[in-house]
């Protein structure tokens, strides 16, 4: 498994900062939840945990989607994209994938010359960080 | 229209590279197509005239997708994240979205402790790209 995992890794290539910009697609609706980072750290636990895990730049620390919020990904395919500089993770989101509570984090819409918030939020913030409270 | 478009930039945060990651998905099929980046130019230009507008890094030029291949993405909707440092393009996109003749770029699949080729050509590169030929 782990030669396994090494060999995936061979064909990604990391930016210069290590890391590669990642998608999360919902598996079965198609619905793009939102976009993060991995470095090779994060490819390795996601294969091997089959969970998502990026790398949080702002904490710089790998980032077990939902270890805080519950809101795991449970990863169902880990796509790479033709020159091997983008992935795209097929996933079973529970629950939400935004922080701010709404299902994906692209619930802005540019619409008639303003940014339209066209997703409303499906649990409190509040109830997904209670340690923030 | 150029201070709407204004508007619309003063929401995005672009990195210190002047660049945002763009994810560019069929409208209707929930196809994720590619990722590519954007600049304050190209989303003027994507907003503008819409159709999808990219910043090449590689050749360091903007990039109105399909100019040489035929293959253009019609923009239907652009959507921002909750960081406002990502955007997804929501597109119409005619023929391929992939250089190598694919509908999508993202057409490897860690299968089996293997990147599987999941999806065929439908169009031969020296067909998009004559002048290479």
């Amino acid at each position: 498994m782990i030669d396994q995992i090494e060999r995936a890794l061979e064909e990604i290539k990391f930016g210069p900062d290590g890391l590669v910009p990642a998608i999360a697609q919902q598996h079965d609706t198609g619905e793009v939840l939102m976009m993060a980072w991995m470095n090779r750290e994060a490819v390795r636990a996601s294969l091997a945990e089959g969970r998502a895990c990026y790398w949080s730049r702002s904490r710089a620390t790998l980032w077990r989607k939902g270890e805080t919020s519950g809101q795991v990904q449970h990863l169902r395919e880990l796509r790479l994209d033709c020159d091997g500089d983008a992935v795209l993770l097929l996933v079973d989101q529970r629950g939400v994938a935004c922080h701010t509570g709404r299902r994906s984090c692209f619930f802005r819409a540019w619409r008639n010359g303003d940014w339209a918030t066209i997703a409303k939020p499906q649990i409190s913030p509040d109830m997904l960080y209670p340690e923030k409270g």
